[in-house]
C-alpha cells in the first residue's frame, strides 16, 4: 500500500486526554482507532489490519480443530433470553445487555454473547450422537453497556470477540474438548507473538461447571492473578483459593465492652487498642436482589485481615436460592439504612445482631443470612462490633454454629497464602489482562432451551455444552501493552499491520522514488505486507510517525540510493544495518521466519 | 472441507412455509440460513462462504480503486443524527433506524447507514486538498426496522452492505470519481458472475444530487425498472421520467352535473358513462407530516389513466418546504376525514374543492397545498368530482393556473410511454433486485457536519461527498434468483461455496475412499474449495443434497473407482463424462477457467 494513494495515515502529535493507559494512548496517537462516543470507536484502516491479521490467526488453528465459522444475528428476541432465564439479569439492574423495542413493540437484546441462538439452531440441526461433536464459532462485533467504559478498546462498549459453541454427547467428550481447545487457545496466543497464562476463573453470568481464563501479563491489566513459582497453580483471584495465614491469639480483656470512639475501620481499632486485624472480625452488611424480588439481607462476617471476594460471595448466595441472583450491594447508605433497619449502627455491627433489626414495614426479609468465612469460624475468642455506637465487643467462646452461620469459602487469596495445607509453596500476585475465556457450559442451556440429541440407546438426552471466546479487539490492545517503547508501538510481527515499512529520505528525488518503487514492488510481488510512505514530508516526521506505528521493520532509503545501498532498521531490537538494495529480500526472509 | 468431522451439511426435505420467493425458499431448504426472527437470520457455514467470497471480489476492486477499508461503529449517538437532521426522519413515524437508550439514558440509534459517521472522522483526519480525494469503505452487519420483514435476506432486518465514503475538493472530482465507482461496480457484479444494469434512481433519504441503482433482473424484483430497447435509457419506476400518452378527447356533454351512483372509481365511472380515463381528472387526498410538526393538507391531480408515483410526490412537497418530511400518508380514513374536514364526499372530489372544507378546530394548515401533474395541467375540459355525494362534474374551459396549482411530474412512467417528444423509442419495464446503489451527495453531510479542508487558495471549503453501497447478502440471494431449476441453485462459480464436491457413492468402500482422499488432495493442494461429502448415506441422499446446495461441479466416485475412473458433472449445463482421475485437475480446471 502507499500512503498517499490508499492508505492515508492519521497520526497525531498530541496524546488525547481521555487515553489513560499506554496501549490506548499509543492507539490514539498512531491513528488506530478514533472514538465516536463513550466506549465506541471506529477502527481506522490501519487498525483493522491488525484485526484482521488476529482473526485470520485464530480461524486457521480454530479450522485446524474441526470448528466451523458461521454468522449470528446481533438482534436476539428477548424471548430467547427469557427461556434461557438471563433476560432478566442481563437487562435489569447492573446488566450490560443494550435492549431495545422494535418497531411493532416486540423486545430485543443486542448480543453480548450467543449461547441462546446457537443452542436454538443445534436444537434444530442435531438430531443424533452420530453428529456429535460439533462446534461451531464466529468473529463478530458484541455489544456491552458498561457502566464506566475505559482503557480505550480494553472496556468498550462495542468490540470484536471470537465466540465458539462446542456440542457434545457427554461430560465426557465435553471434557475433552475443553482441553483440546485450551491447547489450541494457547497456540492461538503463541501464533500471535504474546505472552499469555490460562488461569482457574470464575463461570460468572455465562455459568457452567468450570472455566479458564487466558491471561496477558501487563501491568495496566484489570484482573489479578494468584499463582506460584513452579507453575503448579494459577487462578484469577475472583476464584482462587488458599489456606489463611495464622491469627495471632488474642491475649484477655479486662472488660466485655471496648469503647472505640469513631474507630469504624480495622485500621483505627487495631491502631488504637494494640490489636492485630487477625484478632478482629468485620461484619459486612448486603443486600441481595432476586429476579423474584425478594430482597435479603446478608451479614458476611471474615477476619479482619482478609478481604471479602464478592464474586464468591455471589456466586454462594445464588446457588443457595431458587430465583436468580440479580445484584449484589454493599449497604453504606445511610437512608437506605435508615429506611430498612432500627437501631442500627453502621461500622460497629457483630455477628450477633439481632433479626429484630430489620423494619417490620421494610421490603426486606426479615431474618438475616448470616455468612462466616473459613478463615473466621474457628476463632471463638475475637473483637467485633458492639452493636452500639462507638462501642465493640470482646467475644469469648463463641460458637458460629449456634447463630446459625452458613460456612464458605468468601474471602480473597492473596499474596503469601500457601496454596493448601500441605503444600510450603505460596502464592505471588500479578495484574493480567483477559484476552481468552474457555467454559464448560454441560447441560444449562439445552435443559432450557429443550435442545436435545438421540444417544445411541435411542433415548433423547440434553446436549452437552462449551463455549469459547476470545477478544479480538483486546489482544490488539495487550500486545501494544506487552511491546512498547518511548517512541511507540513495537508489534509482535504476526500481528503488525504491515511487516515492513519503506522510508524515503526524500521522495522527490528520482533515484530514491525509483529504488524504492523496486524494492515496494520487489516485496509485494513475494506476498510480504509492506508500506511505502511516499508523502512529500520532512524524513524526521516520517521516522517519528514509522515508530509510533510500530511497523517491525523500516528500510530507509535515502543518499546511498545512487549505490544501490539502503539502511535497513529492526524496530523492536533497534538493530540497523547497511545493505546492498539486490540483497534486501533475502535478508528480510531470514530475519523474519525466526519471529513467526 | 469434510462433511462430517468440518463442514456439517443442514438441508432441509420440506420447504419452510414462511419463504414465499424461490430463492428464499432455497436458502432455507439448502440450509444456508437459519430464521431466528422476522426478518432476523443466522448465515450457517455454507452461507458464511458465500458472503466472503462476494465481499472478497468487492474488497479487490475496491482496493484496485485506491478506497480504503475501515470498520465504523454501529451504535450511533443521536446527537451525530440530530446535527444532520436525520435523527426524526429515521426515528420517528415510518423511521427504519432501530434505537434504545443506555444506563445512562443517553439515545442512539442502530447504524443503517454510516454518513454521519464517516462524516465527522474525515472533518477531524482530512485538512487539505493535498489529502484529497479519499474513499473509505466497510463490509458490516446494517440494521433496518422494516414494518414488513420479507423475502429472506432480501428485506431482512440486519443484513451485510458494503458502504463507501468518498471525500472531494470540487463537485467535478466527485462527478468523476462516481463515473469510476460506476465502472467498478459494473466490474464487480460480473465478477459475481451476476447479470446487472445500472438505472437512474431516486436518492431517498440519503439526499444528494444524482444517484444510480444496479439491478439484477429477475421477476421476484421488488423494482419496477423502465428501459428502452436500445438501451438509451433506463431508471427506477421512482426516477423514470416520460411523455404520456395523448388523451382522448370529451365529447360535448349536455349538463354540467353527471349524476354517479356509487361510482367512486375511474373505472367504474368510464364503464358506466362510456368515456375514457384519460377524460378523467382523478384527485387523491394525501396528508404530509413535517418535523416542525406542520400538518399539510395535499390535493393531488392527475389524469385518470395515470398513477400518481408517491416518491416524486413526497421529494416535490420536502422541497417546497422549509421543514422536513416525515410522513405523507394518503387519506382514506373515515374518521380522519371527519375529524378534519366538513361537507367532504370522499370519492367525488373535484380539483376545485374549497378551503372551507377544512374544519377551523383541525390541526391542518387551512388551505389545500394543490398540485397538478404534467399529464392534467393542460386539460381545460374533462369529468372529475363534483364536490357532492354521487356527483361527478364536467368541466369546461377549467384553468388550473387560476386555482394557484403547482405544476409537476409526479406520475408513474408507464410501458409504452414515449422516452421525450422528440423520440419514437417507447419503454419496456422488467421487475429488479437492486443490490448497489451510488450517490452523489454534494456537500448535505458535510456542511451540517462542518466537515471542511482548506483548498488550494488556503480557504476554508465543505468536502464534496459521495457515497457507494452494495447489497452483500442480497447479491447472494439474487444471484439465486437468477441461477436455479428444479432440483435447486445453480451458483456462478465465482460466488459459490465450493467450486466442486466429491461424492463417493459408497464411502465404505475402501477403494471409493482411498480415491476420494487422493482427489481432495490433489484439489487442495492447487488451492480448490472442494468439499468431500464422506458422510455414510445413500448415494441418492448426497446427490440430492449436492444438487440443492448448488455447488458447480461434482466428481462422482463409484464402482469404476477400480479403474481410477470417476464421473465428472457440471451442475449448470448438466454435462457428464467419464474421465482417468489423473485428469481430472487438469479438465477442472481448464472448464473453470473460462468461467472466472
Amino acid at each position: 500500500m502507499r500512503v498517499t494513494t490508499s492508505f492515508p495515515l492519521g497520526t497525531l502529535r498530541d496524546t488525547p486526554s481521555e487515553a489513560d493507559i499506554i496501549s490506548h494512548k499509543l492507539l490514539l496517537r498512531g491513528g488506530y482507532i478514533r472514538r465516536i462516543n463513550s466506549g465506541i470507536y471506529a477502527y481506522m484502516p490501519i487498525m483493522l489490519r491488525v484485526i484482521e491479521k488476529i482473526s485470520k490467526i485464530i480461524e486457521d488453528e480454530l479450522n485446524n480443530n474441526g470448528c466451523t465459522k458461521l454468522l449470528l444475528p446481533q438482534l436476539h428476541p428477548a424471548d430467547l433470553w427469557k427461556r434461557s432465564e438471563r433476560w432478566e439479569a442481563y437487562t435489569a439492574g447492573e446488566g450490560i445487555m443494550f435492549n431495545l423495542k422494535d418497531r411493532q413493540g416486540k423486545e430485543f437484546g443486542l448480543g453480548p454473547t450467543h449461547e441462546e441462538v446457537i443452542t436454538i439452531i443445534a436444537s434444530e440441526i442435531i438430531n443424533s450422537y452420530k453428529q456429535l461433536p460439533q462446534c461451531f464459532y464466529q468473529i463478530q462485533t458484541k455489544f456491552r453497556d458498561e457502566i464506566r467504559p475505559r482503557f480505550g478498546l480494553m472496556r468498550s462498549r462495542e468490540f470484536i470477540m471470537k465466540d465458539g459453541y462446542s456440542f457434545h454427547s457427554s461430560k465426557e467428550d465435553l471434557a475433552l474438548f475443553y482441553e483440546k481447545m485450551g491447547k489450541a487457545y494457547e497456540k492461538i496466543f503463541k501464533n500471535c507473538g504474546l505472552q499469555a497464562v490460562g488461569v482457574e476463573a470464575d463461570s460468572g453470568a455465562i455459568g457452567g461447571a468450570s472455566s479458564k481464563e487466558f491471561m496477558v501479563t501487563a501491568d495496566a491489566g484489570e484482573d489479578s492473578i494468584l499463582f506460584t513459582e513452579s507453575g503448579s497453580y494459577a487462578a484469577n483471584i475472583e476464584k482462587a483459593v488458599s489456606i489463611p495465614s495464622e491469627p495471632v491469639e488474642l491475649e484477655t480483656y479486662r472488660s466485655e465492652l471496648l469503647e472505640t470512639p469513631n474507630q469504624k475501620t480495622v485500621f483505627d481499632i487495631c491502631k488504637k487498642n494494640n490489636l492485630d486485624p487477625s484478632q478482629i472480625i468485620k461484619v459486612v452488611i448486603f443486600l441481595a436482589k432476586f429476579e423474584d424480588k425478594t430482597n435479603l439481607p446478608i451479614l458476611a462476617c471474615i477476619r479482619g485481615d482478609q478481604q471479602i471476594n464478592e464474586v464468591k460471595l455471589f456466586n454462594l448466595i445464588n446457588l443457595k436460592h431458587s430465583s436468580s441472583l440479580i445484584n449484589l450491594d454493599i449497604i453504606e447508605n445511610k437512608s437506605i439504612v435508615e429506611k430498612n433497619l432500627v437501631d442500627f449502627p453502621l461500622g460497629f455491627i457483630g455477628p450477633d445482631i439481632d433479626n429484630k433489626n430489620i423494619k417490620v414495614n421494610s421490603n426486606w426479609n426479615k431474618k438475616w443470612f448470616r455468612i462466616v468465612d473459613n478463615s473466621a469460624k474457628n476463632l471463638s475468642t475475637f473483637i467485633s462490633g458492639g452493636n452500639k455506637i462507638n462501642f465493640h465487643k470482646v467475644f469469648k467462646k463463641y460458637s458460629f454454629e449456634e447463630e446459625e452461620f452458613l460456612t464458605a469459602d468468601i474471602r480473597n487469596a492473596k499474596q503469601g497464602d500457601k496454596i493448601n495445607a500441605e503444600s510450603n509453596e505460596v502464592l505471588k500476585e500479578k495484574r493480567g489482562i483477559e484476552i481468552g475465556h474457555i467454559f464448560q457450559l454441560g447441560q444449562k442451556y439445552s435443559a432450557k432451551l429443550n435442545a436435545k440429541f438421540s444417544d445411541k440407546d435411542g433415548k433423547l438426552k440434553n446436549l452437552w455444552m462449551g463455549c469459547y471466546g476470545i477478544g479480538v479487539t483486546r489482544i490488539a490492545q495487550a500486545a501494544i501493552e506487552q511491546n512498547y517503547d518511548d517512541k511507540g508501538i513495537c508489534w509482535p510481527i504476526q500481528i503488525a499491520p504491515f511487516e515492513v515499512i519503506i522510508i524515503p529520505t526524500n521522495f522527490k528525488d528520482p533515484l530514491q522514488m525509483e529504488l524504492s518503487n523496486e524494492i515496494y514492488n520487489n516485496f509485494k510481488d513475494n506476498n510480504i505486507d509492506i508500506l511505502l510512505d511516499d508523502r512529500d514530508e520532512r524524513a524526521g516526521v516520517k521516522f517519528k510517525d514509522a515508530e509510533l506505528i510500530g511497523i517491525p521493520f523500516q528500510i530507509i532509503i535515502g543518499r546511498d540510493s545512487i549505490n544501490k545501498e539502503i539502511e535497513f532498521i529492526s524496530r523492536s531490537n533497534k538493530s540497523k544495518i547497511k545493505i546492498a538494495s539486490n540483497k534486501l529480500l533475502e535478508t528480510f526472509i531470514s530475519e523474519t521466519k525466526a519471529m513467526y
